[in-house]
């Protein structure tokens, strides 16, 4: 493996050399050389940023982008996402995900985590990209399926793959699943240390029917059957929307992760409000997400982080929320924490997830403030560079395989809307 | 001036030609040939809308891109904008403006509604661009500077420049203009038949200080003062969003211009709850802006319009809302018909005003709805050609004059902020 030499970048305003060796940055200062062997990277004109971990998403819905919109909840399942969905297979999975990392490396993210179906063909997809997947297996009602010996075959299953492709045990909401099924999977994570990621309190509705049929709210349901204890340090609630003073006051002490999804709930009409501050406030892990494709319709983390900061200084008529630099940190570091991955920083001895913007593209002119325009101005396209556990996988926006995914996403789209 | 031949592009799904002739739609269909002499332009792996209207903005402040963020608005209006705007001229307006429409270009925009100074410079710049640009010209106080010899002078001089520039009547706000320069600029708009932009209820205090000040509701005041009468036809109050029931209804009486700036809104924290349906169902003619680039960061107006039609679904829980049909108008037809300009569909007899975009952008990959996705997925990026009044201004994402722009509006903007 190849060292990589980034000459005259520019970082937080500043040109610097940046060194990456063993899948590490190894070095930054205008005095580092470049080592004998290295691929070497000209920085001119562009700036260093830590890549983003995407923490909610179904990655081969892809496949759906712009299938169905503006329709009620119900409609939009029943008569058009799930009659499709029972066209899945091998393939499918396998294009939609290609297409679905495409997508993430040309909008600067190398780390996401998914929940959907056909595990091993969404497995060799992402490790084909380069880019790290945690992939969530779904559960419903009492998660029999979810044997040990499944969970083994699986995780021998991924053994010749990338270092970089992960499972997750990934129980689909508390409305789907039973109360023995939440506590199977929480074990599950404990034993495997794997990540516990389930879609939590999106709707309004979901929350008071979980107290009819429970007599308490999602979160302190789980807390009740001892999840929060048992999946400690390995918990994803996604959405989150839906949660009062004693639910955030449990996420905190559990220092659990929340991800929002913003495009998502907003274009879904699930709601606007996300107690951002108060979760925070409470010890809460607050990343952030796309979702899939079918929900909101594209996978770019800036928009996604974009409309996160607006919306929260919206709602609280408060400007100075989640300011541009905590908003970094929710859109990469604070996700790569939660995947296990020292990242989402441009430090010696961090983890070699970093991208490169181009300042030639119109988000950053003038470049009043790197920072601002990338999160404030830019979209996916200012995106020219990525690098991911120390391998280029995009330069100048080329990615080798693209023209292929395309023409198969597109061929296996038709294929699962027959 | 040449007719143009589009072949074989992508329109509502069907392949089609498409001509132009003076300026104007003046074919569509597959059956449609090549006149001698034409432009051929080729539609393969194209889709063709109409390019949006941006009914409000200050196209010179995109010099302050980046520039102050995540502030109080007042600690951000005097420490940081008001003192460097005292160093505009006319070389940082013509330069801020040039880089503008430069941005609006290549995101598919030919139409824009500005509020700013130095309307010289200003229109030099945008008729340089070839774009449409109706220059409002700010007034304060009593606008005692605005006399009719001044307007017959500002247009004498936009005569020599291209017929796409005009000019608007811009009253900044009912707190910084007294009822007498209210209603002057009222008679003004009339008299010469030109809009008559204002800011409008942006924030509640305005209102507050309003009742407290006249006694009456911004939109109350402005019809007690006779100005809405006036100007009917003419009006177009930007943002609007503090707005009862009786405003919306002097709104819906008038056939009243509201231009929504939601990136803005939220970015300032001004609010989050813009009466769209309620304004719509009045009779109110709404519309959309990206305001100035030192209030929200771009000029991305199918950025502006996806968070537009996101969070109406998002605060009233309703997917269905704006869906994507009607959103495609606030962003085109509904602002060209307040500026008086036949435009906003692709259909024979329009204004020659659209947009190819690139089905190989993965926004569109796959294509189960080209609109969905252009107006969900997508940005400006995935704009490729752009013809303005049967101009091309914009092919392959070249425009010639960018470099110079770029490398003209950072020396610019150094000026500026010294």
């Amino acid at each position: 493996m190849k060292p990589i030499w980034i000459e005259g970048v520019s970082l937080n305003e500043n040109p610097t050399n940046i060194l990456i060796e063993n899948k590490h940055i190894a070095g930054i200062g205008l005095d580092v050389p470049m080592p004998a062997g290295a691929i070497r990277i000209a920085g001119k004109d562009k700036a260093v940023f830590p890549t983003f971990a995407n923490m909610h998403t179904h990655a081969a819905m892809n496949l759906f982008r712009g299938y169905a919109n503006d329709l009620p909840l119900m409609t939009w399942l029943n008569d058009w996402i799930w009659p499709k969905e029972k066209n899945l297979d091998d393939d499918t999975v396998y294009w939609g995900t290609r297409l679905a990392c495409t997508e993430m490396i040309k909008s600067g993210t190398t780390a996401y985590s998914d929940m959907y179906f056909h595990i091993p063909a969404a497995a060799k997809a992402a490790s084909e990209l380069g880019i790290r997947s945690t992939l969530g297996i779904n559960a419903f009602g009492d998660a029999e399926e979810l044997t040990e010996k499944y969970i083994e075959s699986i995780l021998a299953m991924l053994e010749p793959l990338s270092e970089l492709v992960s499972i997750a045990i990934a129980p689909h909401a508390v409305y789907t699943v039973s109360e023995k099924g939440l506590r199977r999977c929480a074990k599950l994570s404990r034993k495997y240390g794997l990540l516990y990621h389930i879609h939590m309190s999106e709707t309004e509705s979901e929350v008071v029917n979980c107290v009819k049929e429970h007599g308490c709210r999602p979160y302190e349901l789980l807390e009740r059957l001892g999840v929060m204890e048992m999946t400690e340090g390995h918990f994803s609630g996604a959405h989150s929307l839906y949660v009062d003073e004693n639910e955030i006051a449990i996420i905190g002490r559990y220092r659990a992760t929340v991800t929002h999804n913003p495009c998502s709930n907003l274009k879904l009409g699930s709601g606007h409000y996300f107690h951002y501050v108060e979760l925070r406030d409470a010890g809460a892990n607050v990343t952030l997400g796309t979702d899939g494709c079918s929900s909101s319709n594209n996978l770019d983390m800036i928009e996604a982080a974009k409309i996160m900061s607006y919306l929260q200084k919206g709602i609280r008529r408060d400007p100075t929320v989640l300011a541009a630099e905590e908003l970094l940190d929710v859109a990469t570091s604070n996700g790569f924490k939660t995947l296990g991955i020292d990242a989402g920083k441009i430090a010696v001895g961090k983890s070699a997830d970093l991208m490169l913007v181009d300042l030639n593209n119109l988000a950053f002119v003038p470049n009043n403030n790197t920072l601002a325009n990338l999160l404030y101005a830019a979209h996916g396209d200012a995106v020219d560079t990525v690098v991911c556990n120390g391998h280029i996988l995009m330069q100048q926006r080329h990615i080798s395989s693209e023209a292929e995914t395309i023409a198969e996403a597109r061929r296996a789209t038709a294929r699962l809307m027959r």
